[in-house]
């Protein structure tokens, strides 16, 4: 092991400038030292080592929410992110007398401020740690399958449990590069969370769907947070008593204007990106698997619309779903269209014929790699197979069969010691298990969820027999290739059987044991006690495999790894919800949208020009009047006549992006990514640096609306720059 | 008179080479000869006299539908439009067993084509004679006011009836610059016109209302009638015996690719602009009358929407009604966004303020014109004051009071003889008349009208008692400052009290006598016979006023005519439903929509980029599945390596234009002229050569649909190009 991570080591340490791009890379903080040159060149006018420490201005300004990225804005704790990132503590905040999100808020003191919703978390990262010999010791190394899973699993957990010793903290194991190497990250959890101010949902999320993924675009994608910690100045719950968080730093609104060309960089949590994946991968994923889950969600989509009809409630239910199902859906979409007819798979192909070759061209490379990408390629079809035969089966499967599998499983990890429990199904877990049952009926209604299911059904038993699960079907009372009429009857009869819709009965289970479960006579709960050991088969199974694909594909990542390395080229890992930087320009697009060309900016002008008055593009009233009567105060760009609203750059950025602040060539705040456009989304796996383009709030726009329009003269104060 | 029409004979003899510019003018084909040299410049590669011969090729190629333009594209009397032009006759069509508009319709032979909607009418121009002097002869040029109007209105008669001995033509007077030069054209209307073929909606509209303005564009906004005529060649009802008609000329599709920069002129019939209103009426426009339009329009679709919701059956009767307003307001909306904080006023005021001063300047000169200037100005605001008072009165005015006002009047009107008659009430006029009273019901729901014409009557008698119109008043049992719920209670009482809604009952006072109409109790007939004293003398009085604004006018036209001439430019007239002719160049834009610039040409990825499957940007399978597959046969553009759908142009044109033909330099056939852009629907008032682009169907893209998706060869090879 110390092989790997001495290779692993030598290509990080790799000073590879002449490989950097400004485009492409979402770099782990400490690589940036070594990709000073590109850095400096593209217009860095820090150190580039002072981003390397995350415990240091600017990076220890830059902290996630889980799932979105945000950052200290004023040495009170006062945090800005994404009005999408945070929308869930606007709603929660909202009543019939008080819509938050249509109206905005603003809390006028400290006092004011609201709890944002429950679960809302700031994590402020206060160490990283280089685990990798520790998850792959000399016992890993030995081990092949299921049982390297889970021994690294276990030391995983060891050092987790380690860590979180430490109250308040909350540590992860990550992994880098495929599994090549592991770093332990520990947060700060900061607990009590309070929404201060968010604009109207028409400046928020103005543009709706309609412009999600598009430009030219509109939106004043912003809210802002305040963390609260004890007295004692460590994390608490909710309490009158909690004070301001004091960071130890915080960004700074620029100083100076943000113009086309300009250097900027990007410093958030990236969820997730594939640029690595093998050619069979990227075909499965386009070929199959996209155009699949497409249909499968239209179908979804059509059912939720016809099912709710003429029902307000149930719709509402269903709001979030649907958003969420179109989303995905547009994501695929707009991925399809960049990969058919392109030459995506072609150049992927060749890259991996180019490493393979390299290999076996050096019998010592060959003798060390080369298997391994024959073995990975091979499990992976195999992996590939098992998901198209069970796809249909997991879209069929009862939403409450799912609650009953959680709660069934959940009992039988509680007959382990804490330590010995699988993941998510310990004691830290245990309240995001709780609020999950609590909340679910806010998103559920029982003839919605009953179509959805017989439909998928149909699909999943019209397949040959010998391809269905045999104890599924007869945990559900199904056959093979049996008729709607008879599905439905079925389903009829499990739902009308089962309590689980009832909150109160749902959340009884929780701390039941497995005998209790196997003397209920509740549908989806026998139901679940039957599947229960297919279900953990099933896992066994794909841990299995899950096991070798890893170590196979961590091979093939080693040798690609070793190849850069031999041409001087340095290696970002695929995004991973860690910390990362990636920097690149201001820039517009062309082409931009068939027919048009894209500029850098957006301005004021366009938002009058795109408001209805209704619907996704509702700008307030107040704001139209101040466009119109051009009172852009301290805030419209010389060379634009307007203010900037949003605009587009060069930056390498993905999902958990989200509310990240983009800084300029000082490390000043100029602008709050918040999306990318459509062409782009297909970089998670191929990234084209011609047409992939973040876009960006300007937070001249930000600081033009708390002004002109809101007057949030307190928080600008806060900011200091008023 | 004789000197006005030398004066405006020499302007028009004006070779005025360096004034007109490609992008400004709606030129009459009889000013072409006279601005050969900037059309030579602009790349025309025929000879201008060409042009100037409407009935000779290409101008005798070019035909009016009515309100839309076509021309002929083969010698069997192939006609293309818009989709937009023909979409009444697809709708006629369909029935629920067979839907043209979702399918779109393709007659295999001449045997299979379909009549087009009643009224259908295909008017060929034969010849356009100047009749200045014999509208405005020694009699009316000593009359002013009402006497003046009417008398020009029976020279205008009596020379339309002369023209019209001919049987199957239909001839018009219309008058130039505001009325100082009058021409009778003379048409031969075509009354048997066939659908022959149509794209799916999801070509022909493709985009719908979100589009409507916008770029880019991805419309396939074409469709074919054909033009029959009896056996002796002459106009006829539709008949099983009737042959194609032979037109002398047809166009012929461009047989070289177009490019951006490309020369392109426009030929078509263009509805109305008003380029030299006075800068009160401007002021007028854009600071009253359209805010207040666009209020009140907005006021009337939400009460449609409120009124019919749950009720698809009144949903679908005003849909049409929905899209006209929402159609108006995004053209109203449009001009407001262009006009606000633009120096459009300035502007008219300066160029204003240059005439008077130029007329002024010299003795003579002031002593013709200078009074008219301030005599304009006076009576100008005097209408607007009416307008101004008399708005909601009509805006709340039941839509059956409106048909039994009409019914009334052709009574009173009838009891003259047919030449005496007003205009609009003839014998002529009467199937006009009768399709209106047999289809009303397929656009009016009683709740929703009653709804309407509370709102506004609330709105109305609002107003200060002394603005009121005490006829109205008393006619309908209304008085000043009533109540909306004494309102309401008044309409139901009317509405109960007519049986107008019934369409045999509405039909049978066709042809009834005054005494009739007198004896009647329904409630809206008593109305309009109270009404109809006051309605004959406010219309004696706009009548009265609107002779002495006319005349006033044409004075300031003749003013600003010989100001041009004095410094050689030349000046086209506003835009009058005449055949015209417009050039410039294929170019995009630079701004385009904030956010982008615009280039010239959209093309297929366009149209799979934008398509969804369903609602506006539903576009067919078929077509996604032959762009997907890059099926481009031989319609590409080398340089786009696509096929182009839809390019920009700097054409000035407007409503009415629709669907006339888009020739290269060698009058071939490029496009179709549909649409212009949002920024430029104000160019009616004000035009931009910076902002100001058509928006034009590419030849080639509907080709290429014709030829790879729906199969259309035999058309293809009627044009020629097959």
């Amino acid at each position: 092991m110390k092989k790997l991570s001495s290779l692993s080591l030598a290509i990080l340490a790799l000073a590879a400038a002449g490989a950097a791009r400004a485009e492409e890379g979402m770099w782990m903080p400490s690589q940036l030292p070594q990709i000073a040159a590109p850095l400096k060149a593209a217009g860095l006018a820090l150190d580039p080592a002072k981003l390397k420490d995350l415990t240091q201005f600017p990076m220890n300004a830059v902290i996630s929410l889980g799932g979105c990225t945000a950052s200290f804005v004023s040495p009170q704790g006062l945090v800005v992110t994404n009005h999408h990132c945070a929308y869930g503590s606007i709603q929660y905040n909202s009543r019939p007398d008080r819509d938050l999100i249509k109206n905005g808020f603003l809390a006028a003191t400290f006092a004011d401020e609201l709890p944002a919703a429950p679960g809302s978390r700031v994590f402020v990262t206060s160490e990283v740690k280089d685990v990798t010999d520790r998850v792959i010791d000399a016992k890993v190394a030995a081990l092949t399958g299921k049982a390297r899973v889970d021994a690294m699993e276990a030391n995983e957990k060891a050092l987790v449990a380690e860590c979180e010793k430490d109250a308040g903290h909350r540590c992860n194991v990550y992994g880098f590069y495929g599994g090549v190497q592991y770093q332990l990250i520990k947060q700060m959890e900061i607990r009590d969370v309070r929404l201060v101010h968010a604009p109207a949902d028409g400046v928020g999320k103005f543009g709706g769907d309609t412009d999600n993924w598009m430009w030219p675009r509109h939106t004043g994608d912003y809210s802002f947070y305040r963390a609260y910690v004890g007295p004692d100045g460590k994390p608490a719950d909710y309490s009158k008593d909690n004070k301001p968080y004091q960071p130890k730093s915080y960004l700074k609104l620029a100083s100076s204007p943000l113009k086309e060309n300009d250097f900027v960089m990007v410093t958030g949590y990236p969820g997730r990106t594939n640029r690595y994946r093998l050619p069979v991968e990227v075909d499965f994923t386009f070929s199959w698997q996209q155009p699949t889950v497409i249909s499968a969600f239209e179908q979804r989509l059509a059912i939720i619309k016809a099912e709710t009809e003429g029902r307000k409630d149930a719709e509402l239910k269903y709001a979030s779903t649907v958003a969420g199902l179109n989303n995905t859906m547009k994501n695929f979409q707009g991925q399809q269209e960049s990969y058919i007819g392109s030459d995506i798979l072609d150049r992927k192909q060749k890259g991996y014929a180019d490493l393979k070759a390299w290999v076996n061209a050096d019998p010592k490379r060959a003798k060390e790699w080369g298997a391994d990408f024959a073995t990975a390629e091979k499990l992976i079809a195999e992996r590939q197979a098992i998901g198209k035969a069970e796809m249909a089966m997991g879209m069929g499967s009862p939403t409450l069969l799912g609650t009953a599998r959680t709660l069934v499983k959940l009992a039988e990890e509680q007959q382990k010691p804490d330590a010995e429990r699988k993941s998510g199904f310990q004691a830290r877990d245990m309240s995001r298990i709780a609020a999950g049952l609590q909340s679910l009926e806010r998103r559920y209604d029982e003839k919605v969820d009953k179509a959805i299911a017989a439909s998928f059904l149909v699909k999943y038993l019209a397949q040959p027999a010998s391809t269905l699960n045999p104890t599924f079907l007869s945990a559900l009372g199904l056959t093979a290739g049996m008729n709607e009429a008879a599905i439905k009857a079925r389903l009829d009869v499990l739902y009308a059987g089962s309590k689980l819709a009832d909150r109160a009965e749902r959340t009884s289970w929780v701390g039941k044991k497995p005998a209790d479960f196997k003397a209920s006579d509740d549908a989806f709960i026998k139901a679940a006690v039957a599947l229960y050991a297919d279900d953990e088969a099933r896992e066994t199974r794909d841990k299995e495999l899950g096991g070798r694909v890893q170590q196979a594909y961590a091979s093939t990542m080693k040798a690609l790894m070793a190849y850069k390395a031999s041409r001087k080229e340095a290696l970002y890992p695929d995004a991973n919800s860690t910390l990362r930087v990636s920097f690149g320009k201001v820039t517009g697009r062309t082409p931009g949208a068939d027919g048009s060309n894209w500029t850098p900016f957006t301005t004021l002008a366009g938002v009058s020009a795109k408001a209805t008055g209704t619907g996704e593009f509702n700008a307030p009233a107040a704001q139209l009047a101040a466009i119109k009567a051009k009172k852009f105060d301290k805030y419209a760009a010389k060379e634009l006549g307007n203010v900037p609203v949003n605009f587009l750059a060069t930056l390498d950025t993905t999902g958990g992006n989200s509310g990240s602040p983009v800084l300029n060539s000082k490390a000043e705040l100029v602008g709050l990514l918040f999306d990318g456009t459509l062409d782009a989304v297909i970089a998670d796996v191929d990234f084209n640096p011609k047409m992939v383009r973040s876009i960006v709030l300007d937070a001249r726009y930000m600081q033009w609306q708390m002004k002109v329009v809101d007057k949030a003269d307190n928080l600008l104060k806060e900011m200091g720059v008023q």
